[in-house]
């Protein structure tokens, strides 16, 4: 070990760093070193400012590190949706909102804007990975990978036209010209969405089984949402659709299945034989009256839970603060347990299981030597949810999410004092005010 | 009608107001002019600012102004134990945890921070009414008319000794002397707290029966909260615990009910037949694991629902906002209907059915003339919760409570731009931090 101070970009020394591997540790008064993007170190304070000459160093008295959450399930662009048509019934709310507006106005301009309004959240709450399953995902990519946020786009495949396509063939035509063009992409990865069993018929499905093998691109996909589907199905093919999903070779540790709130026996059963992954979206779950997923024994089956907003017309918000707290009241008012998914199960969740789920947990998901420096301070100095006998359950029982402060996405600033760095959203304001203005107009007129 | 302007205390206009009576409406461009502590009228803008002249104008141009929250439930004290000790089975919790850090320290210094700091976080997420059931009422009491904060303060009686009292006889003498006391207060009402069914005998429960008759007072009660307590009771005594509070004469119109998770048709008919209130607290029902309300049974049965929040050291904070969203995805999850609990019908029972509960209707809850100015004003105009459709289910389904800008109450101002008028945070937070560390350190001695 050399005696003379190494020089790195960033030093960050905070009150508390979660690094939630390993799992369930607090560690007081220690240092974060960040160096060509990646976390060089994670050590005692006085040590790192001994041992370190930093480009940066950053001291964040009051607050608490955490890795960046991943946000593993949503539709961005749904953002210029937010609260058009609440408290409906599911069909009612796709059919006389959702759907006539999306035919409308779903083009490349709506979901840049749609999307960037998403990502502007997203940041300013502590996510700094989504994934994204909508329309034109060319553009949702280009907007990620121009402000430099980490997102998964997956593109969607069904068997009817939409604005973005006229069937499986020219979707997968596009999704698998996308994939290749960004192969190279530090940022966006790109995987298969088919947009669930029931929109999509065997021979896609096949066709999505052998092409996700031959590339290794994960797929995402909604899958037994609620009991409606799973009914309708048993009675249409005579097997559950995950059954179904298994016979055509698409449930494998590659496969991110979304919702989950319909799950006998044999289906947790068949999901742990196959190593695939649940994305858990309970607020949408919740306000859509979908049915509640079975967290807790999936957890006691080690199958990996991740977490999910959804998209923001079915949430009505992309806060992943609010996520982990729902899903940790959610899980043990359906089990009965007060022990279920506690808080650093729930930190868990919207980390380290999210970047499993995404097929990244060699880089990402939790502040280790060598991983990508994608972190998050929340202040928990503000007198108002004092006091603070345990950082990890005040994150998930009591942080209010814009006490997030900062945030880093491979290395790279995103967030200053609560500021976002790369938006101006003065700008943004006035198109989304557009947005809201002719979508109102169609619907009134409508 | 005078043709010279009437001059008035404070005028506001603002972008939307729901008055919350009549239901469902939001009026837009529209004033509220307050004069002597209480609503004078509420009209459209042009209107106001020709017919009268305020003391003060305050125009709030991406604001809603909504009737101050009511939150009818919680332990505010309790606030300094926020976070400590979580996600862990009741009795354990209670026993390990709650019980022997409150028979060490709650005094009236205890009492009288710890009001304190909740008074605080109300007031900054928009509460102006709270009550509480905790040791020392007369140091709530004092603490909230000290501040200007209206309360419903419920003295606790128990069977069996605490710190502040030594039984029955003493915790009611004196609670109706502070009651006695009060009684020309324009902020604080007294109530009785009998605790739970389990925790008093028929005895004082009949006296309390007799005593709430004669002076008029209304009675607040844990009542149904678990699964465990109704069949203990049914084992020990014969009779459902709200069966058995009918029979005692207990169960009226004046009577508050806290969490009746655990309600068959018979109790529902019951509940319905006596005008009782029920308060519901979903984010500590589930926190705890303690079983779900039905409120879509209760509503739909014309029965009064309010909600509370309960103490932080079991939700873990007292944001309204939060509880609103809450009890709205709760009743749709826990009905299987997308329909139940509307954004207005839980603004409704976050106001309104609050005010009803706590005997109040006639001058708190909705924004109408000649009721008292207690009025909050949320800012919509955030670039990241764009776009607003419709303000009422922006409030339920996507407002971060730091949104709340302004309140008053009593025409007082309580809340500008965010901050808090009459509470210095700074200081209040060093004596939190003490009290922090006192609780922390008896904890991990033993």
């Amino acid at each position: 070990m050399s005696a003379v101070p190494e020089t790195v970009d960033l030093l960050l020394t905070a009150r508390w760093i979660i690094p939630v591997q390993p799992a369930s540790q607090v560690l007081e008064d220690h240092a974060l070193v960040v160096h060509q993007g990646r976390i060089l170190q994670v050590l005692p304070r006085d040590e790192a400012l001994q041992r370190f000459t930093p480009e940066q160093h950053l001291d964040l008295p009051e607050h608490v590190l955490i890795p960046g959450l991943i946000n593993t399930h949503g539709h961005a662009a749904m953002s210029l949706l937010r609260g058009f048509g609440d408290d409906l019934p599911l069909m009612t709310w796709l059919n006389d909102y959702v759907w006539p507006a999306e035919s409308r106005f779903v083009d490349e301009r709506f979901i840049a804007d749609g999307t960037q309004l998403a990502m502007a959240e997203m940041l300013r709450t502590g996510t700094t990975f989504f994934s994204d399953m909508y329309y034109f995902p060319e553009v949702v990519a280009e907007v990620a990978q121009h402000q430099g946020m980490r997102a998964q786009v997956c593109f969607p495949v069904l068997d009817f036209p939409t604005n973005w396509g006229s069937g499986p063939d020219e979707y997968l035509r596009k999704g698998l010209a996308l994939r290749d063009q960004l192969r190279h992409s530090e940022l966006i990865q790109v995987a298969f969405g088919p947009h669930a069993p029931y929109t999509i018929s065997d021979g896609p499905l096949s066709q999505i089984a052998t092409l996700a093998e031959q590339t290794g691109a994960a797929v995402q996909i909604h899958l037994h949402e609620t009991a409606h589907e799973v009914t309708e199905a048993v009675q249409n093919t005579g097997l559950r659709p995950i059954r179904r999903l298994s016979e055509l070779g698409l449930l494998t540790p590659t496969t991110q299945c979304v919702h989950m709130t319909q799950l006998d026996d044999n289906d947790i059963a068949l999901l742990k034989e196959s190593g695939a992954h649940v994305l858990h979206c309970p607020e949408s779950n919740m306000k859509l009256a979908s049915g509640q997923c079975p967290v807790h024994k999936l957890l006691e089956a080690g199958i990996n839970v991740a977490l999910g907003t959804d998209g923001a017309a079915s949430n009505n918000d992309l806060d992943m603060f609010g996520e982990m707290r729902t899903a940790a009241l959610l899980a043990k008012s359906v089990s009965g347990n007060a022990a279920a998914v506690s808080a650093h199960q729930a930190l868990a969740m919207a980390t380290i299981n999210g970047a499993k789920a995404l097929g990244r947990e060699q880089d990402l998901g939790s502040l280790e030597a060598g991983k990508l420096a994608d972190i998050v301070a929340v202040d928990l100095g503000d007198p108002l949810v004092q006091p603070v006998y345990d950082p990890a359950s005040h994150l998930v029982y009591s942080t209010n999410s814009r006490q997030v402060s900062h945030s880093w996405i491979g290395g790279q600033a995103q967030l200053v004092d609560g500021k976002l760095k790369r938006i101006d959203l003065q700008e943004l304001h006035g198109r989304i005010a557009q947005w809201q203005q002719q979508i109102q107009q169609a619907k009134n007129s409508g």
